[in-house]
């Protein structure tokens, strides 16, 4: 009894240490945090794309499913940590890993981090946070004001005030998509005599009321997976979602646009909203933003634009034209934490109208109070961090000029691999770069040259094979863990529209350097001949 | 011309820079560290709640709408963040600071949340983040067993299983409750003969095709407002959150719920989900699970069970039967980012049966292909950070007796603070501690004594006159800045079911003493003694 009371004191002593600032530097607290930021340097520091070992083999380090009974030592977990997980962790900051929208971060951001997370602010209410309430409410006006230009008397008349919201900070694009979807919608099927609106009394009553046979939201075949997912989530159907076919340049057709709101229009079906893409996903292209914005003032809906890759392409003044109409968009989509070089979790969306996020407004009894200036009364999320601090240091140390270089400079590159891969025999560009996205695949220029005097039915047998050329490279580079380059797969109009498997990169790595993009190619090429299995049969079907 | 080149080119190198490793702990970057580390350490140990600076104050502070065209040095724009941010923020890890659910965090999770920072892992797909995703799969595995406990075999089976998900990780308890309402819809109108199903199709479709009038969610008055905002965004509508009365100790009336869903059945109203909450915001009473669950299965609906503050006592073998029955639930809601001491951003969701995911699953062409073991197929974010590491570090480094230390010692100190305040003549207490949060008020003897002999219009005056007086005191201290309390507005059975303006407490933080507590109940004396306004106006109320 006594030894157990003993014990129990001790590990209460201990937990009550966990809880305490450690006193210097050189406590064992110290020296850990060194070592961590040590070989976190070591792992930043490492040109690696990924160290590749299989999935199956790494779950076994992560098999068990019994929380300990015994606590670790600090020091012995964090060891661990670095081991197992640190050690088989994505090198997303690796010049060499351009196949995703995960990038290097300015280092600044990490002891900012840091001081985020240890103040633990929450976002949703000003008693929890304070100071950052208004900070997070100046960078949504900074984001709007990039956005919108407004001057600035609307902002002094906007930007602090209880009432209204120019946008609302989120976890990431997805959220910012659904929010602006969600006030869309809300807007939309508002309350109007009897009828309580759709936040109230749901979408079956709302399409009673208002005897629509059905609401559409439509976008272009390139748009992000999201929308969907929004469509599911807001109770609308992932099959309200409408499609509309893209020119060559993958933006969408405004004729096809327009027809399919007549076509919805006579049938009954409300649009809700149409969404301009600006950086699609998988090709980086943006839409025709200013002929959309009157489509849909034409047919009286919400027009929103996901620009949660290419928004920050607002910060380039040599490249902003390129969004062109982005300021006729009832709301916006920007992800800080894609172009915008912010640690993961910092998305945004913003409003035009300040007063549009009135119909997702939500109370309660000890929080959100009416007329408080509680951020958590207009987001989807409830307590969220202090990341907007995160957005407003880089805002300030990085400033709109070195955005816009290194916007520039990100397209810049992107050009120049266009430019070897076309004059590569072997590589095919696929999508040219708009922004620093592009893809392309291995295509030998014998097949390259033959392929058009083949059938039909050769030409599929053999754009099946580039597939699995394209699968087999992607996976052996991966493996091989010095470069990284994702795949997709797109519809190819040269192909007659054929789904076609390509290799994709996002070029924002301000460390990508020319010599990689050629070690990448020069790769590829290699892995290509290596393959005993794809290339001899290509050759054989432009033969025949 | 070569004036504006030469500063294009420094200011590339600058930027260049920015993104590069700093080489030496002396370095500049290496000094600011430093400093910002003593200045959170300082900030830390300070022990007052806040600064009581005017709201309208600080917002000059954060009044520029302009995105600076002018870079900041990283010092500078340092010292500019602890002067106007860090020292206007809350102490949110103060002893004092007693009046939310945000507390102070175990040390060791500040030098791993730079870590995790630092790699900027994107846990939407096992591309950008490799080893973080077996390791969110084993946490959710392991909190999946804290709530459902099934053997070994099972969780081998399930816990890495590409088509199947324990639960989803998210930034919040909002967007848990949101997710498990998603689910339990769309499995509720999922696809039968030739309708595609709620996910699909849309909620009108659903509603059309199974000829109901209408779905609700039954859930006590007591429930979490982001309940109400999840049937706003999933389309069903925030008057078909029906609130169910509950009992004096602020659990479910299950007579009610049981009549409530004969009443809905008769009006051909759908029960989609009963929700029981195991910790509520406000006086942090439990439901009784077992009986809600015996009622949801009757009525064939889902049972989820809201435990985002609740749910860590389920890490305590003394106090977890509080929860008896929360395994019945088909999902269950747990916030890390409460009371698991896990830093703002940590939410998570469990379900019961792995397969009840697969009506939320979302594919993609670039990631979430089919059969991939990515995570964002069955989440409701897209991308995310890696924040499940900091909920595995916790769960070695303090294990579950730790865990269970904790919880134990804030129900104690919850007890201890109810009866000192039970045994002060002057205060009352609304609401006794099931957990560690209790609601209370300052209430006179004189007046406790004599309020029943009032008529019924002059106890009204009465509560009115407290309610005034509490919400001046709460404010006074809120000013004072020593500690903090908050404050809500509950329906009180002693007084007629009026709903009244009370002190909440959540008593959470380890380092909140004794001594701290009644500090605490001493200030709040004094100022309703300092307090002219009230006092003499209720003792004339009493004395007439």
């Amino acid at each position: 009894m006594a030894t157990s009371k003993r014990a129990a004191k001790a590990t209460q002593e201990s937990l009550h240490r966990i809880f305490t600032i450690p006193e210097a530097p050189d406590s064992t607290l110290g020296r850990i945090e060194q070592e961590i930021s040590q070989n976190l340097a070591g792992f930043l520091g490492d040109h690696i794309a990924a160290k590749e070992i299989a999935l199956s083999e790494i779950e076994k380090d992560f098999a068990c499913s019994q929380i300990p009974e015994d606590p670790s030592f600090v020091s012995d977990h964090m060891h661990h940590l670095l081991d197992k997980l640190v050690a088989q962790s994505v090198h997303t900051s690796s010049p060499s890993f351009i196949g995703h929208m995960t990038s290097a971060l300015p280092y600044f951001l990490l002891p900012l981090s840091k001081l985020m997370v240890g103040l633990n602010q929450n976002l949703v209410k000003i008693e929890t946070s304070k100071a950052f309430t208004p900070l997070e409410r100046q960078v949504l006006g900074m984001m709007h004001r990039l956005v919108y230009g407004y001057q600035d008397d609307f902002y002094q008349q906007w930007m602090h005030s209880a009432d209204h919201s120019l946008g609302a900070f989120c976890s990431g694009g997805t959220v910012a998509n659904i929010t602006a979807l969600w006030v869309a919608r809300n807007n939309l099927l508002k309350p109007e005599g009897e009828f309580k609106g759709v936040a109230r009394q749901g979408l079956y009553a709302a399409l009673k009321h208002y005897q629509y046979d059905g609401v559409a939201i439509l976008v272009s075949k390139r748009g992000h997976y999201s929308l969907k997912k929004a469509a599911d989530v807001l109770g609308i159907g992932q099959d309200s979602v409408i499609a509309i076919p893209t020119d060559q340049h993958n933006k969408i057709d405004c004729v096809a646009l327009k027809a399919k709101c007549e076509e919805l229009s006579a049938k009954n079906i409300r649009v809700m909203s149409i969404v301009g893409v600006a950086g699609t996903t998988e090709t980086g292209n943006i839409d025709p933003l200013t002929e959309m914005a009157a489509i849909a003032k034409h047919y009286d809906c919400h027009f929103h634009v996901d620009a949660a890759w290419g928004g920050a392409t607002l910060l380039s003044n040599k490249h902003r034209n390129l969004l062109a109409g982005i300021e006729l968009a009832d709301s916006v989509t920007i992800d800080a934490h894609k172009q915008m070089y912010v640690p993961m979790g910092a998305g945004l969306v913003v409003f035009k109208n300040p007063a549009s996020v009135a119909s997702i407004e939500h109370h309660a009894e000890y929080i959100l109070r009416k007329g408080s200036k509680d951020l958590g009364s207009h987001t989807l999320e409830g307590s969220r961090p202090g990341m907007a601090m995160l957005v407003y240091a880089s805002l300030h140390i990085i400033s709109r000029p070195g955005y816009e270089l290194l916007i520039n400079q990100s397209i810049d590159k992107a050009k120049y691999f266009a430019d070897i891969i076309e004059a590569h025999p072997d590589f095919e560009l696929i999508s040219k770069p708009e922004l620093c996205l592009l893809t392309y695949r291995y295509n030998p220029a014998k097949i390259q040259q033959g392929i058009d005097k083949l059938t039909a039915d050769k030409q599929l047998e053999v754009n099946k094979l580039l597939d699995k050329l394209t699968k087999y490279i992607q996976k052996r580079q991966r493996e091989n863990g010095k470069s990284f380059v994702s795949r997709t797969r797109i519809e190819v109009e040269k192909y007659q529209g054929r789904k076609t498997l390509v290799f994709r990169v996002v070029l924002a790595n301000p460390l990508t350097s020319d010599d990689i993009l050629q070690d990448v190619l020069s790769e590829q090429a290699e892995l290509a001949l290596e393959s005993q299995r794809f290339l001899p049969k290509l050759f054989k079907l432009v033969q025949q």
